[in-house]
């Protein structure tokens, strides 16, 4: 039984006595202690896969802040590292993949991968964070979208225009196609092997869905979404599993997800969050959606600028407080702190 | 007197024959002549210097394709060079500055530079770009916003999350705000004087703009774009000027920009052209919208995807042909000849 799950009714637009507050990348390199627990994995992806470390970065976070969820310690594109593409991060930078899509053989080639074997490490740290949290708040599982696991597949890693694969999505849709329902299947299987492990609430990451025309990310990025959210145990030993898609840059799309089925839309900051409100409100919940640069400004920003978050949704239910984005690593700690301390402190009064 | 005043026409939304067509970045590096004429120049700032080069290259383009619109061959952020800021471009990278605004008397010390004295290069090209073309089509002038320019003097180049800009932007908005009153006027001094050397339409190009949040575009962005709406002599030699204004990623908030003043609102490719035009084609023209990474997929996709904007803005005035953003230089030439082509011949029916 969760002691807080105020996370769970707010995705699930259930009254809440305040707004619960998480933080995308609430463990990551602004806090020394998580530092510290790299540089003993080794890298960032030694980290990922060693359950114990990683269980260790996924509670850091809850021990400085009253934060309302952890998210599994994990990165977004273990499935096709899984699928063999070889996933490495260059020095300071993001992620490559050694053996890209660029082969039609190798797509003929993927083969989802079976969680339980090829992906046991993430499924593990799940276990382990779930037993060590005993219920104190929930635990998000999460996964890349298939289409923004897609675009580092067949890129080969982060891009300011992904010409690779919008290429192949405008010469070789077919391709792209055969590449996003092996993606499909694979982050059904995950995702729900990680509800299995104890993951309580799931998100849906779409970091590049925002970078496609209006048709194009309807047919290539939030179909398969939509299959994924179907394709999901939605409840598991009597509890609801909510459902979070966040499709950056999605912010005019927003009624397309919400009908997804999927149980909260995520909100980056360039969207107005009593607008999106008026516009899906009564379908979904929302999660989001303080720039993350305004944690940088510092306390007294944080303080005028997630008061006027909060105020932006107003009354009522079904808002998840969370960030447009993830947190930046040169964020000061003292920022988070004073956050999650406003909301907490302001958001009772919408409730 | 203009043989083909198709795009001014259209940017008024005065009937056409056909819609009028040009491309962002349409003189780049996906031309051979153009590389030629780069290397002859020595940088791609000493070809921007050299009004003669900068004229041949500005032309180079218009030989190959029966283009509708000449662009001035220059930079978005020569403002901010003539204030000192040291422009250079990193090898194969994007453009820096050697003295950002790190210090506020640095940003105190900001001038408005005297365009007939410190953009001269730019208005000799105007001129002679005015003077080749001898009428068989517009010369567009062109400025960066002052928001974008204040995003490159305070960021000293690009970044992903302009995370020293928007820290001054919640620390220290009365700096920012100083900084883009500077701006302000150092663009509309600029674009006047462009007019004045025969520029016969205007584009603000706000690549940035879309990485605020909504309240914060308005104030930052927007307000001063309306402010150079405002200043921009509206009508040279008897001859309307009409202004463009491009928010890139800016697509929620074109009542915002048409309200502006303005006479035509540039769109990225996120947009649907259909939907924008019910939102605001009735006050202004749209430009746009075409992915420029459908050109990398050659000619068949561009022809199937060009017809498809088109048919997406429907019958009627108002329409400019364009990309979504500037041509890859990555494009073959090909496609680009196969997109003019294309919607030369396609658009007479929607006119």
């Amino acid at each position: 039984m969760l002691k807080n799950d105020t996370l769970i009714r707010a995705l699930l637009r259930q009254p809440t006595p305040y707004t619960p507050v998480w933080l995308m990348r609430q463990a990551g390199r602004y806090l020394p202690e998580y530092n510290k627990t790299r540089a003993q994995a080794g890298s960032f992806l030694e980290l990922c896969r060693n359950p114990d470390l990683a269980t260790e970065v996924t509670l850091q976070p809850l021990a400085r802040f009253a934060l309302d969820a952890a998210i599994v310690f994990s990165d977004i594109l273990t499935i096709p590292d899984a699928m063999g593409l070889g996933l490495h991060f260059a020095d300071g930078g993001g992620p490559r993949f050694e053996r890209p899509l660029r082969e039609e053989v190798q797509i003929r080639d993927l083969v989802v991968p079976e969680p339980d074997r090829q992906l046991r490490y993430v499924l593990d740290t799940v276990r382990q964070v779930r037993k060590a949290l005993a219920g104190s708040v929930p635990v998000i599982g999460f996964s890349g979208s298939p289409f923004t696991l897609a675009c580092y597949m067949v890129e080969g890693g982060g891009s300011a225009d992904f010409r690779t694969l919008k290429t192949m999505l405008y010469r070789r849709p077919d391709l792209l196609h055969h590449i996003l329902d092996i993606n499909c299947r694979a982050v059904i299987a995950y995702l729900n092997a990680q509800v299995e492990s104890g993951a309580q609430a799931i998100m849906v990451f779409d970091t590049w869905g925002g970078t496609l025309g209006p048709g194009e990310y309807r047919e290539y990025s939030l179909a398969y979404m939509r299959r994924v959210v179907e394709g999901l145990a939605r409840e598991h030993a009597g509890e609801r599993i909510p459902i979070i898609l966040f499709t950056k840059g999605g912010g005019a799309w927003i009624e397309d997800i919400a009908a997804s089925g999927c149980d909260a839309v995520g909100l980056d900051w360039t969207v107005d969050l009593g607008a999106a409100r008026a516009r899906v409100g009564k379908r979904v919940a929302l999660q989001g959606n303080l720039d993350p640069a305004v944690l940088l400004a510092g306390p007294e920003a944080v303080r005028d600028r997630a008061a006027a978050v909060l105020a932006a949704y107003g009354r009522g239910n079904g808002h998840v407080f969370n960030l447009g984005h993830g947190v930046s690593q040169h964020t000061p700690v003292e920022s988070v702190a004073a956050l999650v301390e406003i909301v907490r402190r302001l958001s009772p009064q919408f409730h």
